[in-house]
């Protein structure tokens, strides 16, 4: 089995289907940065690939960053005047701020509003918001809930831990044929949010299932990291075989229903981002490209100038361009099994383009070698005319992907064209220096 | 005589009307890739121009390919049950699949049916089929006639021959000022078939015979050439001089009263396409550019990659994009001596443009010459600003075709200013290394 | 004071009141290319700044030109028979084709008529008509007038000098941190036409004046030159040290109420031509950038091939495309002060774009530097947005003109970021070769 086979053999549905479970299954944990709910996360993972797991003591410096204390929570509410648990974090664990240092003490309504966040305009909705860097406490909840809160005194209690411990990643390195690396990155530490990112982690872990089954070309290395220090903190201490990286993309929000978007690396053109244009152009489905820019989910980091990676994002709907984005909404039912499908798809078709992306000479390149006593001229043009592409344009300057470009067939058809002209002598493999 | 004489001097109309007149002297002749009919046709072109026929034996290697027995025909007919002919090649050579082998049986109507080959959509036309390097036999007739075939037996005979002989094709050079030629190739295999491609041929003999009547920079050189083979075989043999082409055109369906359709070569942007560009959009005409795709007249063998010669293809409506092409229809009256005029007209002007696209430099560089001293200044600005044109961009580094595209002023007057500036001693020509 | 603080503490509408004033009292003037009229207008400039004014005798050979003699004025009257003055110099300066020869004779009208200019199309203005290099005589005048005019004998008086003399030009140097010079260049030789171009002398003499008060990178010479004649003399005198001009703007037609016209330099896309494009994209008013043609103002000497310099033209309405040109309705209600307040706020704009347009690196060029612990982290993203930007691109290979050209921020802001960047240490000054 090859990735070809994996691409003409998975079943996006029930693929889809596998991948809304183990989104379902990873939902009820309470993830940040660091901590138990993202090592539990880690660790079911594990039950579908091995992933090596990897512990950052607190106060280890990263580049500009230091990693920060390890945080963790047990309960949290907050009680009215009745002793009456007005918010609950057992209810959702959105209802606490993430990071939130540990509280026990009885405020005024008024007082207490201060560490209130609401959405006023999706009263229903529950906000998610942190505080990593800034020690402080705070609630979520939705705006009717906070509406209802009567005058009095309330009980505030947090039983949380912020003490030195470790941020912990999880690593899954997959060998290929050769050392360069192909990194697939996920960002794993938040809460109850669907979309934002289990989406990303099911498409990562399944992907990861399925090319360990089939061989591969290249090596992939897969992160499913904190957001920001989780790669600054992979980036720091994996400095020197950075550049085994040849392509790479940040996968996040791809369960929505939404079309696709890729984002662009920040060097604009390389084989990923040509990759990734090349397979939704042909796809016949709607989708977007969009050009860097320096913001976003972990290809900030990975394209920043001193990696400057050819590290493209692959989402369906941008964050923040759908009102569900951070808030409570972003729930097992805005995430789709046929979305995921599809996404999971996309990519294995675009990582498809990578692995058989060659060059090629002609090796009779004065003149069109004679198709017809080789049974390969047929009546019908257009079957004839890939060939004579793959065959004009095979001068050891053009790779596949060029030839598809140009040729605007799409690459599989341009890769099974080059297959038929290699089984026929037609053409040979030019290895580039 | 210069080609700027040329140009200016030939008469559109006159001339279409003596290439029409060419074209319904050859359309009787049936020609195939080898025999004959081309040897005749060959020969009424030298009454033409003097050009130096070439035979290649059957069985020779030309690169992948091999040259085919040759093939001539004497008759040719099918007759029912009652002896009446119902086909007959002589009322149609496009009747006989050409390089039919000879045949003399009987058959069941079902079995000549297998033989048979028809056009449904216009059951008036009779269509035109081949089988060079598949042996087998064929009647082509229309679907009117095909409708009308009774059940019972039928006399198939065919008077051909195929048989070790050679392989026929037309050669002309013209030398020039340089050694460096400009390539006019021409298919002309094709039996009763009056634009593709005896409108070609026609061109490239008129072509011929007025270039050898006025002086030119470049070497020119003619191929009256079988299809595909003969290209194939042309190149075989001369490969070492191939590169002496710098330019060149395939011309091929020049006749039909259609728009004229450019193609570019391999390379996209070379000389001859950009000439071609230059001049079909000052025209004022409608016209069509379309990129190089491997598929086509013999541009597929100039064009292939171990050639990748600057030759583009000159046409009007492209071969297939007209329900004509390659039927009965495509007769004498498809073709138009207007159109046929305007084509040569064009295809002198790309020339023109050839032999006349040079660097010069500007001899006061620096600031603007006192053109007013000279009598160079004229109150109407326009008149002016073609020479300013000239003057600014001659820095030794932009062609006057370059200065036409940058300036947008037609070729012809950036070449007439250049003279006249010449003439006055402002600029001087560069030659490049 | 840099040129920061000038930009922001510009006020247009006084200012602009101001260049309005000092047109109004430049426009009286009889200018030439040569004589006193040119002389009084640069010593009323020298009030304002210490113009330094050069003289060129007649005869002087400047490339191929030679400094024609110089024209001076007195009176100048045609009379009719009854003795009236029916057109007379001191009503308008216009009335004498400038550069008239001395003239007293008397004519028949008809003789008389082959002298007159007038505009049909516009019955009530006087044309501005010149014939420098050919000597001869004439009056411009009103068609209207020009209808009156009865039969009968004329008494033509031109009371003018055209002897051996000087041409003059007026220049400033304001020597800045470094020799790197930016050109400003207006011409200064049309008599009372105020778009054209004292309009052009107003702007580059505030200009002038307010370059002096701040500190600034570039050195700035400006130029105050006959047109044409005045640009090549000036090359001519200052051949060797040409190089030192880095950017540079021909500035005319500033005044009218039409919207800006950037014409770039011959090279297209140099520094000047992109921070020109960067300021009126970013404007929100309509404005026009055009490519270059060898035609116009002095842009045509400065880019000429032998010197080929950076320099653009900063117009309103381009010259030719208002009736009003070259006609005494270009008059002081035909130039606004709002109109010519602009045109010298977009110059220092684009001024203050060249002077700030420097490269940086990122000091943590590996993954993102922590903004939030250095209070750079503002809870509105796109305050952080354009902070971010700069720090992805200050590789060394992207000036801020880049950053602000890729990021779609306007170049002001683009510059602020770098400076709070700078200031946190978080990147430095990258001097290139």
């Amino acid at each position: 089995m090859n990735i070809n086979d994996l691409k003409n053999s998975l079943d996006p549905d029930a693929t889809g289907r596998e991948m809304h479970e183990l989104i379902t299954e990873l939902y009820p944990l309470c993830r940040s940065i660091t901590g138990n709910g993202l090592r539990e996360t880690l660790n079911r993972i594990r039950k579908d690939i091995p992933l090596e797991i990897h512990e950052v003591p607190s106060g280890t410096q990263v580049f500009d960053w230091t990693v920060p204390k390890e945080w963790n929570i047990k309960d949290a509410y907050v009680k009215n005047s009745k002793g009456e648990k007005v918010i609950d974090f057992h209810k959702s664990n959105l209802h606490i701020l993430n990071y939130s240092i540990p509280v026990n003490r009885r405020v005024s309504l008024s007082e207490l509003k201060k560490h209130l966040f609401t959405l006023p305009d999706y009263p229903e909705w529950i906000p998610y918001r942190t505080s990593y860097y800034k020690e402080c406490w705070g609630f979520c909840l939705s705006h009717n809930q906070f509406l209802q809160l009567e005058e009095g005194e309330y009980e505030v209690f947090i039983d949380s831990t912020l003490e030195d411990g470790f941020l912990t990643y999880g690593e899954l390195y997959i060998k290929g044929e050769n050392e360069k690396e192909v990194l697939i990155s996920c960002h794993v530490c938040h809460p109850s949010l669907a979309n934002d990112n289990l989406s990303g982690v099911s498409l990562a872990t399944m992907l990861a299932k399925h090319l360990a089954t089939v061989s591969h070309r290249y090596s992939y290395r897969f992160l499913f990291v904190p957001g920001t220090i989780g790669a600054i903190a992979w980036l720091s201490r994996n400095e020197k075989s950075v550049s085994k990286i040849n392509h790479g993309l940040v996968i996040a929000g791809v369960g929505d229903s939404g079309k696709i978007t890729y984002k662009r690396s920040r060097r604009g053109d390389t084989e990923i981002d040509r990759a990734a244009v090349q397979i939704l152009k042909q796809s016949m489905q709607d989708y977007e490209i969009i050009d860097y820019y320096p913001y976003g989910y972990d290809e900030r980091q990975y394209c920043s100038p001193g990696f400057n990676l050819a590290v493209g994002r692959f989402s369906r709907t941008p964050y923040g361009q759908y009102p569900e984005y951070h808030t409570s909404a972003d729930n097992l039912e805005f995430v789709h099994a046929e979305s995921l499908g599809d996404s999971l798809t996309k990519v294995i078709e675009i990582l498809h383009v990578l692995e058989n992306n060659r060059y090629y000479h002609n090796l009779n390149s004065k003149c069109e070698p004679q198709l017809g006593k080789r049974g390969l001229y047929s009546s019908i043009g257009e079957d004839e005319l890939v060939l004579l592409w793959v065959l004009n344009l095979s001068d050891r300057n053009h790779s596949l992907l060029d030839i598809a470009e140009r040729s605007a067939y799409d690459f599989a058809s341009i890769h099974l064209a080059a297959k038929l002209l290699l089984e026929h002598q037609l053409i040979a493999e030019h290895r580039r220096a």
